[in-house]
């Protein structure tokens, strides 16, 4: 549970800068929030908010229900886009390169292991793929224990090796289903309404999708988020959830990404309710499922830009407003300061 | 007018990046537009996009209307912004420091002058404020015409410094109703929607806003742009419009902030319609009156922070989206590079 106690005293910093009250509108959220998480615990008030090392770490899992055909590429993609994000070519890249952001990428169980050196890469496999949840459950429960432990472990080290702002990317051929379907199970909304076009898929299959989502919710609608998790999850959505839950833990605020990462979130926040308080929200996705799940988590994104290509871009993309946002609160004049009588 | 001769190609080079088709949603588009400008008149499309020394010209000058009370705050918070702008106080100077933005402020003509050796500061004076426009036109035809001078004058040397991304920021108590009523007289929207809560003010405050802004436009409405202009805009207004065509002029792209820059950004391209091919839009400001002048340019703007703060706030924040951008189009692999075959 976020401590709460300098919530006044912040916002009464925040009113005090040179503008008119709640004039930098979202950006006074997200400065209340970062300052509430760092002056926890604490006798007074941060003055200073301070971001070390943005690290986005992007999960990469296989998916049994891809066999099916519900997305524009094969199976074949995730791999192949492992191996884009160690050379550095793929979009989370290059955003990752202009902002400033560090990259860590995790094979959470693709289906074949991509050969490399490189520190950049991290192998918690649960297995070769998850099962076709659409004809039985996708992970076991093992599966399911080992891969919250998993993205435990690694928001640990990263937190350790001294990052204080975290974001969470995934690629996953068919994660789309995967989210659509917790969202369906865990709001008990319509299958229509969850299942999207993810990347860019047809009306015929998304006719398919749809009838394949709606066998894995069938199997776990109103149970548990954990068994909703196991039976339609994915093995990045169970390491994001890992990682969801220990941002918390470790007292780091996250920057929440799209549809997947946010399916991630969702689970998390239904299992520890309080792990919410540590999220700030990058933008609303094109994938029109997306909405509903921010709405369930009460969340207001910063930008929408229409995205819809997951490996944490959006995140990303918001590191820079993150820190605008702390330059105002740490260094924007008072009325006092600056002589200013509004 | 643009050439558009390396259109195709332009769009072929974002097509073949390892993404699904149309997946970077507006950045997309953003990438495009800036290929496009720095493409002109060169025998192939760019391969690389290049931003130089991004810069802010805030501009400042004071209105007669000031004077009826339409503002949270007294005609004097103009000349004590304009300090603490020189002082690295405000806002937009926060926004500058962390997203590595250059920024000068212009008197454009604020009441008294400030006292100040700083580079940062030029002098462009059009008077001591403009008159009250809802008694009498703003300013004289030659104060318009200068205006315009003045606003290229300051776009040149900027560009002349070395920048070729460039933002207007504006200061100015009072400039929501001029904003209005060029909104108002320009579109042939009612007053009623066109005005709205500027900075804070209450029920009272805009019934009174709206009867003055209403006399004004009744003076103006369906006249030429430059008429509108002359009749209910301001001194950092008319130079705003002066420098927007200066951007055209030197084949420069410019971020459109919020409400007053955006009134500008109108003028400019009725007067001038293909200087809009110039403009970024940054966001969607918290004034109601700002979505409709974003339909009339027919602007889908990046993000929506809920700001109503003005100084170039928004287009600040929005320069490290436009180098995650220029990186991605630069630097991110085609289908072919990575061996990706979806």
């Amino acid at each position: 549970m976020l401590d709460k106690s300098h919530s006044d005293a912040i916002w009464h910093r925040i009113n005090q800068k040179t503008k008119p009250l709640g004039s930098l509108g979202k950006l006074e959220r997200v400065a209340h929030q970062l300052a509430l998480i760092q002056s926890q615990n604490k006798r007074d008030a941060v003055t200073n908010i301070t971001i070390n090392k943005p690290t986005v770490i992007v999960f990469a899992g296989d998916h049994g229900i891809a066999r099916e055909g519900v997305s524009i590429a094969p199976q074949e993609v995730t791999q192949q886009m492992v191996k884009n994000f160690l050379a550095g070519g793929a979009a989370v890249n290059c955003f990752c390169r202009a902002n400033d952001v560090e990259m860590l990428v995790v094979d959470a169980g693709i289906v074949e292991p991509v050969k490399s050196d490189s520190a950049q890469l991290i192998s918690q496999r649960l297995g070769k793929s998850t099962e076709n949840f659409a004809q039985q459950p996708a992970m076991t429960k093992e599966q399911v224990d080992q891969g919250l432990e998993f993205g435990e472990k690694i928001v640990k080290r990263v937190i350790d090796s001294g990052s204080n702002l975290i974001m969470f990317g995934e690629m996953g051929i068919g994660n789309t289903s995967s989210a659509a379907a917790i969202l369906a199970a865990l709001s008990r909304r319509s299958v229509e309404k969850c299942v999207g076009y993810g990347t860019g898929i047809n009306d015929q299959q998304i006719r398919l999708k749809r009838r394949l989502v709606q066998h894995g919710v069938n199997r776990c609608r109103g149970q548990k988020p954990l068994e909703i998790l196991r039976q339609v999850g994915g093995f990045e959505i169970t390491q994001m959830v890992g990682a969801f839950l220990a941002a918390e833990k470790h007292q780091t605020p996250v920057i929440v990404d799209g549809f997947i990462a946010t399916a991630a979130a969702y689970v998390a926040a239904k299992i520890q309710p309080s792990c919410r308080e540590y999220m700030l929200f990058a933008h609303q996705s094109h994938e029109s499922g997306h909405k509903f799940m921010l709405q369930e988590l009460a969340a207001t994104p910063l930008f929408d830009l229409s995205l819809r290509l997951g490996e944490g871009t959006g995140a990303v993309l918001a590191v820079p407003m993150i820190k605008a946002t702390v330059e105002f609160y740490n260094h924007m004049a008072s009325f006092e300061q600056a002589g200013v009588e509004m």
